[in-house]
C-alpha cells in the first residue's frame, strides 16, 4: 500500500513536464511588434528586479528562522537528546525545502507569466480564441508548477525521511515543510501585495487625477512599476498562498492518517491527500487541455455577444469538467487506498464511499464558493448594483454601501464553510473506526478525517483555479501593452475583454483560497492537538475549553491580531504609495518633456527609479506585519502555553475568515461598482432616480461624472483591502496552524 | 447579612429621590429667550413623539417576548410541571419589569435632558461655570435613575422571589429582568442610533452640501430632526445599554455568588455587586456634587486657556473623585459581606483584601480605557492627526487611514481588558472555596467572582459616568439653539466648548460601556455554565470545547452575527437617511421661501414633517437587525443545543468587543480628525508638507478647503460606525449572554 506514494510522485514529475510543454507551447509564440516588447522587456526587468532582491531578503529570514526553530526544538523539544536533534534537523531541512519550493514555484510561474503578456497582446491582433488560450496555458505553468511541486516536496521527503519503513514517523518530521512555505507565503504575499498596490496608486493618484492622464499612459513614469506590480502581486502572491494551502492541508492529513495507520495498519490513510492531489493534477490538464482556440466563436461572429461572457464560458467549461473528473478521482483513489479496509461502517456502505462523498461535499463547497464571489462582485447582481447607485450621492454614501455589503457578504460563505464542515464530519462518523480515544468518545477521528477529505476534494481544483488566476495579470498585463503600444481597437476590445474575465478569476481565486483555508481549519486544528496528544498522552489536550480563563485571553488576542495586521498591511501601503507619489510628481516637475504637446519632443519618464521605489518600499514595509504576524501566536505560546496557542489559532482563523472575506468581497465590489459605472450601466432618469441599466432613455452616469469620481474612491479605497490585507489574511491563517504545529515540542517543554 | 440587601434599596430610593433634586435643579432654572424656547419646545414635542411610538412599539414587542418566553419555559422547561410554571411566570414578569424600568429611566432621563438644553444655552449667557454646572447636572438625573432602577429592579425583585427565606433560589428566577433590560436595550439603541444619524446626514448632505447652508442653521427642515436625534440616540440609547450592563452583571454575579453562597453559608457573596453598585452611586453622587459653578475659572480670566479644557479638566477632576471613594467603598462593602467570612486564602491575607483588590483592578481598568480612549479619539494625539493629514491626499486616503486607526486601536483596549481579567482571576483565585468543583479542579470559583468584582468596581463609576454622557448632548442641542437663536459670539463660544467637551465625554462613554461589557462577558459566561450546571449535574457542562465540531460551527457563526448585524445596522441608516433627503430636498424645491434673501419674506420650514419621516424610518428599519440579533441564538441553541449557544456566545462577544472597538473609535477619530481641520490646526508649508498645528507660518487648510471636503466624507463614515453599529454592539453583546441565560433550560429540553 505504501507504494501508492509513487503515485503523487509519479504525477509530480509529469506535472513538472506538462509545464514545460505549456511553457514551450507560449514561449514559442510570436512576441508582437518593437513596441510590445520594449513594454514587456520593462515590465520583465522591474518583476525580476523585485523578486531577485525579495526572495534574497526572504532567502535570509527564512535561513534565520530555520536556524531558530532548530535551536529550539533541539534544546526545548521532547524526548531524549537524540529524539529532539533528529527532530530538529528534520524540520529545519524540511522547512528549507519547503521555504525553496514556494520560491521556486512563485518565481518560475512569474517568469512564464511575463512573457506571456506580449505574446497574449499580439495574439489578439489575430483571435480571441487564440490569445484566450496563450493566457491561459501562460498561466497554467504556474499553476501545475505549484501544485506539483508542492505534492513532490511532502512526499519525497516522506521518502527520504524513512516513509517506507516507518510511515508512522515521517509526517511528524515533514512539518517543517508547510511553515517554510507558510513563511514564504506570508513575506511573498506581503511585499507583492504592497508593492501592486503602492504603484497602482501612485500611478492613479498623479497620474489620473493629478495630470489626467489615462490609465496605462506611457507618459506615467509609475506605470511599469503598475504593470509589473499585477505580476508580483498577483501572480507570486498567490501562488505561494495555494502553495501553502496544499502544503499545509496535506501535511495535516498526513499527521491525521498516522493515527488511523496505527490503529487500522493501512497506510492508504496517511496517503489520501497525496494520491488525490495526484489525481486533481490530472483532472485539471485534462480541464486546461480542453480549452481550445477552436472552440471560441469570434467576436465578429458573435452576433453581438460579450466577447468577455464566450471567454469566461470557455473558462467555466473547463472547470466543471475538472470538478467532474475529480469526482471520479475521489471514488477511485478512495477505493484504491481505502477499499480494501475491513473498518466497519453504518448501513452496509464501506467507508471509501463514505469518505469519496466527503470528497464530493469538498468538490461542491469549491463551486460555492465561485458562484458566491461572483454574486457578490460582478455587476450582475444586487451589491455592485447598491454600490454603484450609491455613488449617485458621492464619495461618503459609495464607501458607507461597500462596508455594508463586505458586512454581508460573510454571511454566505460562512453558511457554505460551516455545512460543508458539518456534512463531511458527518459522512466520516459515519465509519466507525478502530481508535481506542474515538470508542471511548474523546475524540472523532472518523468525522475530523471527513473534514479532512472534503479539504482534498476542494484543492483537487487548484491547478485549474491557479492557472485561470494567473490568467488575470496576464491580460491584464496585455491590455497594457496594446495600450501602450498603440494597437488598434478591434485588439483592444479582445484585451479588455480577457482582461474583465481576468478581474472576475482573480476574484474567484480569493474566495477559493479562502473556502480552502478555512476548510482546512478544522484538520490543522486536530493535527495540532494529535501532536500535542503525542507528547503528553493526555486526553485532555483534546479540550480547547474557552471557559478556561487563559484560553479565552489567548482566543480574545487571536482576533485582536488579525485586526491589527490588517492596519499594518494597510499602513504599509500607504506608506510606500507615498514615495511613490512623491517621485512621480518629482519627474514631472524636473522634466516637463515628459508631457510634452509633441510627439517628437517627448522623453520616456524613468521608469526604472519608480519600480526601484516601489521595491525598496515594499520590501522595507513588508517586515513590519510579517514579524508581528510570525511572533504572535509565538508569544502566546510560549507565555500561556500549548492550549491557549490551540485557543489563538481557532478563534485567530475565524477571525481572519471572516475579516479576509469583509476585505476581499469589499474591495471587489467597490472595482467593480466603478467599472459598471465606467462601462455606462449606470442610468437615471430626469428626477435623478435611477433606471434599468439597459434603458435607452436614461441618462448615463459614466467616465468623469460625479458618481464616477465617487466609485473611483470606492475603487482605491477597496485597492489594498482586497490586493494587500486580504489576501495576506489567508496566508496568515495558514500560517497560524503551521507555527503551533512546529513548535507545538516548544510549548509543551514550557508547560509541561 | 441577607438584610445587607436593605443597602442597595434604600440607596437606590435615595438616588431616586436625589434625581429629583437634580431635576428639580434644573428645572427651575430660567428656559432663556422666547427664540430659545421656540427651538426647545420643537425639541421636546419631536423627541417625546419619537419616544412615544418607540416605546409602544418596544412595549408590544416586549409583551409578545414575554409570552413566548413563558410559554417555553413552561412548557419546555427543566423539573417538574411546578418548578416550569414557576420559573416561567417568574421570568415574565422580571423580563417585563426589567424592560419597564429600562424605559422609564430612558424616558425621564431624557425628559430632562430635552428640558436642560435650553436652559443651559440660557446659563452660557451668564457663565461657563454655571452652564456647566446646569448641563453636568442634567444629565446626572439620566445617570442616577438608570443606575437606581437597575438596582432597585433587581434588590425589590430578589425580595418579592423569595430572597430573604431562599436566597439560592432567587437568583434564577430573576433573571428575566437583564433580559428585559437587553431587549429594550436593543430596540432602544437600534432605533435611537438609526433616527439621529438618518437625520443628521439628510441634514448635512443636503442643507451642508448641496444649499450650503451652515450646520444648525433654521432655514434646514431636517435640523429639529437632527436636534432630537441627539437627545433619542445618545441619551436614550447609552442610558439603556448602561441600564442593561449593570442589570446583567448585577444578576450574572448573584448567579456565581449563589454557588458560594451554598458552600459557605454567607450570603454576603450574592449581595455583592448590589451593595457596592450602592457605594457606587454616592461615590457618583459626590463627584457630581463636588462640580461647582464658582470652582471654574472663567474665560475672562483664564488668561488664554481654552474654556473647553478648564470644563473638561472639572469633569475629569470628579470623576477621580468618584474613582477614589469607589476604592474605599470597595474595601468597605468586601469587609461588611465577606471579612467575618472564615474561608481560607493565600499568605494570610483575608479574602475579603483579595476581592477589595479585584474591585480595584476593576477601577482602574476604567481608567485606562478613559485614558485609551481619549489617545484615539483626542486631536492632541497621533492617530487624529495622522488622519486630517491624509485628507490632504482626497477623500480616498482618509477613509483609508481612518480604517487604519480603527484596526491598530483594538490593540490596547484588548490587552487592557486582557491584564484587567488575568489579575482580577488571579487575585480572585488566591482564595480557597469550600466548593467541591473548585477542589476537583473543574472550575475555579474564586478566580471567576474576581473578575466579577472587577466588573462590579468598573461599574461603580457608572453614575457619573452616565451624566457625562448625557452631558454631551445636552450641551450639543444648547448650542444648535443658541446658534439659531442668534446669541452672541461670547455665548456660543461658551456652548461650543462644552458642545467640544461633551463630544469626549460621548466617545469616553462608549469605551467604558463596551469595556464593562468585554470585562462582564467572561463572569456571564461561567454564570451560564452554571445555570446549565443546576440542570445536568454534569462537570461536563463547564467544557466549551472549541475542538468539538457543533460548538466551532456555532462559534463561526457567532462572529459572523456580529458583521451581519453591523451590515444591517449601517444599512437601515442608509435607507432611513434616504427618505430624509427627499422631504428636505422637496420642501426646499415646493417652498422656495425657505430660503429667501430677505429675512421677512421667510417661512419656516416644516420640521414636524422630517421629524415623522425620520421617526417613522427609524421605527420600520430597527426591525430587521433587531430580529436578527434575538433570533440567531435562540436558533443556535435550539437546533446546536447548550454548549454550542455557549460557543456562539463566547466567540461572538470576542468577534463583537473587537468590531465595536474598530467601529466607535474609528468613527470618532474621523469625526474628530473634521473638528481638527475646522480648528485650523491643520498646516502646511509652501512645498505642501504638513507643519506643526501652532506653526505661524504655515499655511492652513481650514474649513473649505479640499481637505476639509475630504474630512467632511470621513466624518459621514463615521457616523452610522460610531453611533449607530457601534453602540447597537455593545447591547448585541449582552443581550447574547441574557438571551442564552433565559433560554437555558429551554436548550437543555431540547439537548438533554
Amino acid at each position: 500500500m505504501v507504494n501508492y506514494i509513487w503515485v503523487p510522485i509519479g504525477v509530480g514529475l509529469l506535472a513538472v513536464l506538462f509545464a514545460a510543454y505549456l511553457a514551450f507551447y507560449v514561449l514559442r509564440r510570436d512576441t508582437g511588434t518593437p513596441g510590445m516588447q520594449k513594454i514587456a522587456k520593462a515590465i520583465f526587468a522591474g518583476a525580476t528586479a523585485f523578486l531577485n532582491r525579495q526572495y534574497r531578503t526572504i532567502a535570509m529570514l527564512s535561513v534565520l528562522a530555520a536556524v531558530l526553530v532548530a535551536c529550539a526544538l533541539a534544546f526545548l523539544g521532547q524526548g531524549s537528546q537524540a529524539d529532539k536533534i533528529n527532530l530538529a534537523w528534520h524540520t529545519a531541512v524540511a522547512f528549507l525545502v519547503g521555504a525553496f519550493c514556494s520560491g521556486v514555484s512563485g518565481y518560475i510561474g512569474m517568469y512564464v507569466a511575463v512573457q506571456s503578456n506580449s505574446r497574449v497582446a499580439s495574439a489578439a491582433r489575430r483571435s480571441l480564441g487564440e490569445a484566450l488560450v496563450v493566457s491561459l496555458r501562460g498561466g497554467a505553468v504556474s499553476g501545475f508548477l505549484v501544485v506539483a511541486l508542492s505534492l513532490l516536496g511532502v512526499s519525497i521527503l516522506f521518502l527520504l525521511f524513512g516513509g517506507l519503513a516507518q510511515p508512522g514517523i515521517a509526517p511528524s518530521l515533514i512539518i517543517g515543510f508547510a511553515f517554510g512555505a507558510s513563511f514564504v507565503a506570508l513575506f511573498a504575499q506581503l511585499g507583492g501585495g504592497i508593492y501592486t498596490k503602492a504603484a497602482d496608486v501612485g500611478a492613479d493618484l498623479v497620474g489620473k487625477v493629478e495630470a489626467s492622464i489615462p490609465e496605462d499612459d506611457p507618459r506615467n513614469p509609475a506605470v511599469i512599476a503598475d504593470l509589473v506590480g499585477d505580476n508580483v502581486g498577483d501572480c507570486a502572491g498567490r501562488g505561494a498562498d495555494l502553495f501553502e494551502s496544499t502544503a499545509a492541508e496535506n501535511i495535516g492529513t498526513m499527521v491525521l492518517g498516522v493515527t488511523l495507520f496505527q490503529a487500522t495498519g493501512n497506510v492508504g490513510w496517511m496517503l489520501f491527500p497525496l494520491v488525490l492531489g495526484a489525481f486533481g493534477i490530472i483532472a485539471s490538464a485534462i480541464g486546461v487541455l480542453y480549452i481550445r482556440a477552436s472552440a471560441v466563436v469570434e467576436p465578429d461572429k458573435a452576433s453581438g455577444r460579450d466577447p468577455s461572457q464566450i471567454a469566461m464560458n470557455q473558462l467555466n467549461i473547463g472547470y466543471y469538467i475538472t470538478c467532474a473528473i475529480s469526482v471520479i478521482g475521489v471514488f477511485v483513489g478512495s477505493y484504491l487506498l481505502v477499499g480494501q479496509s475491513n473498518v466497519a461502517a453504518n448501513m452496509g456502505i464501506p467507508a471509501w464511499v463514505w469518505y469519496g462523498l466527503a470528497g464530493c461535499v469538498g468538490i461542491l463547497m469549491s463551486i460555492a464558493f465561485v458562484f458566491i464571489t461572483q454574486y457578490y462582485t460582478a455587476g450582475t447582481w444586487r451589491p455592485v448594483r447598491e454600490i454603484a447607485e450609491s455613488a449617485i450621492t458621492g464619495p461618503a454614501t459609495t464607501i458607507l454601501s461597500g462596508i455594508t455589503i463586505g458586512f454581508e457578504c460573510v454571511v454566505m460563505p460562512v453558511l457554505a464553510i460551516c455545512i460543508a464542515l458539518g456534512v463531511s464530519y458527518f459522512l466520516g462518523s459515519q465509519v466507525h473506526m478502530p481508535v481506542a480515544l474515538q470508542q471511548q468518545g474523546i475524540i472523532n477521528v472518523s468525522g475530523i478525517f471527513g473534514t479532512a477529505v472534503a479539504t482534498v476534494g476542494m484543492l483537487m481544483s487548484c491547478s485549474y483555479i491557479l492557472a485561470m488566476d494567473t490568467f488575470g495579470p496576464i491580460t491584464d498585463n496585455a491590455g497594457g501593452i496594446s495600450e501602450m503600444g498603440g494597437q488598434a481597437e478591434s485588439v483592444r476590445d479582445i484585451t479588455d475583454a480577457l482582461d474583465s474575465v481576468g478581474n472576475t478569476t482573480k476574484a474567484l481565486t480569493k474566495g477559493y483560497g479562502l473556502g480552502s483555508a478555512a476548510l482546512a481549519a478544522f484538520l490543522l486544528f486536530s493535527a495540532y492537538l494529535d501532536v500535542l496528544y503525542s507528547f503528553k498522552h493526555n486526553p485532555a489536550v483534546y479540550r480547547v475549553d474557552l471557559a478556561n480563563i487563559t484560553i479565552f485571553i489567548a482566543a480574545l488576542i487571536g482576533v485582536t491580531l488579525i485586526f491589527f495586521f490588517c492596519s499594518l498591511a494597510i499602513r504599509a501601503v500607504s506608506t510606500a504609495a507615498k514615495a511613490m507619489i512623491e517621485e512621480v510628481r518629482r519627474q514631472f516637475r524636473e522634466q516637463p518633456n515628459i508631457m510634452a504637446e509633441k510627439e517628437e519632443d517627448r522623453v520616456d519618464p524613468d521608469y526604472a527609479r519608480c519600480v526601484d521605489i516601489s521595491t525598496n518600499g515594499a520590501l522595507r514595509a513588508m517586515v513590519l506585519p510579517g514579524a508581528i504576524a510570525v511572533l504572535t501566536p509565538i508569544a502566546v505560546g510560549v507565555i500561556l502555553g500549548p492550549q491557549a496557542a490551540a485557543g489563538l489559532l481557532m478563534v485567530g482563523t475565524m477571525g481572519g475568515i471572516v475579516v479576509a472575506l469583509f476585505l476581499n468581497n469589499g474591495g471587489g465590489a467597490w472595482d467593480n461598482a466603478k467599472k459598471y459605472i465606467e462601462a455606462g450601466f449606470l442610468r437615471v432618469n430626469v428626477k435623478g432616480q435611477v433606471v434599468d441599466a439597459s434603458d435607452p432613455d436614461g441618462i448615463v452616469l459614466g467616465k468623469k461624472s460625479e458618481a464616477h469620481k465617487a466609485g473611483v474612491i470606492g475603487d482605491t479605497v477597496g485597492d489594498p483591502f482586497k490586493d494587500t490585507a486580504g489576501p495576506s489574511l489567508h496566508v496568515l491563517i495558514k500560517l497560524l496552524s503551521t507555527i503551533t504545529l512546529v513548535l507545538a515540542p516548544l510549548y509543551y517543554f514550557l508547560h509541561p
